[in-house]
């Protein structure tokens, strides 16, 4: 059994749905000694998600935003939690909904993805800095 | 520590919520070898997802679909990814609110899950093939 | 490799979501023997969830409920399951945007969490017993 485990520091991105796939990859060069084992990632953050969708086109990533603003709604008269900004109770249920981890197989010493699917980093916040996410992976060698 | 890898077909099925949780055991003996242990499902899919819900009556699944169906309307003015199909933004939404990924417990051979619960596979498109599960599962014999 | 498994009884609360960590946590001691490994955390129910999100404010918890109750209404007239009680199918809908299961690190025998984040329990139920949780840990002393 192999264990890696490290802190990754996404860069400080604005709103919105990013691709991140190739900067969380490049991070883990170790990956490749796994031939079966799996991936987990985990974002130290409540106002920012990960998710796995599609990969190539910006107008799909444009769309989560579009419709992640109109379903959680700023400044709409039942939040309570207003005195950090705006954005910041629609920010929480954002990354609920979409969730702070992903567990990832590895399969020869690649993430075993779909064509079609990237990580991305889900950032909620109009103003924040980098995110932090924990990667741990396990498996045989 | 055992491993066991393997892609899973699950057989095309029209747009909806279906239970999979026969299908997913049977295509997997091995399960029964561990003791204790852990199974990882990932769709290689971002119009579809997994989940686990409610296993015994058919209205809880039909009803899925009208809530989501409301929650992620098609044609709305602000989708501006619509190349694909009405059915195509809403369905990588609806995808990313389920989750791609279901990393569930084994004890004594046995998936772990509740009485009441199932395996969902949630298909979100009118008109598509098999879909792709890659299978994980590692403990102790 | 170590494995711990153990079924965790929560104790009924009321609808809403709760702080559960330390609950969690002392539930476990073993995990301090981990140095590095996972937790996965699955609720053995559907109508009710776990998530992680801010551990501060009460303010953030009740904001959860008031978001949810109106973004899956009750009595909605498209719901054909409506046996067991106005907040029943909403409660199934609820846990799945929610999800059932956490999968965590573990780093230097403590659960690798951001300074900012909790475990929640999401009750979606008006009327319920306590809440059974299969906890499962694997990793290296």
């Amino acid at each position: 059994m192999i264990w890696i485990q490290r802190e990754l520091e996404l860069t400080s991105r604005p709103r919105g749905f990013h691709l991140v796939t190739s900067e969380v990859v490049e991070a883990l060069p170790e990956l490749r000694e796994l031939r079966i084992g799996m991936l987990s990632l985990t974002i130290q953050h409540t106002s920012a998600a990960l998710a796995l969708n599609e990969n190539a086109s910006p107008d799909v990533r444009r769309d989560f935003e579009s419709w992640f603003d109109r379903a959680v709604p700023e400044r709409a008269p039942y939040w309570t939690h207003t005195l950090e900004g705006d954005d910041d109770m629609p920010a929480h249920i954002k990354a609920s909904l979409l969730g702070p981890t992903l567990t990832l197989p590895i399969s020869g010493g690649r993430l075993a993805l779909g064509t079609w699917q990237g990580i991305y980093l889900c950032e909620h916040r109009e103003r924040c800095g980098a995110r932090s996410v924990i990667a741990t992976a396990w498996g045989e060698a």
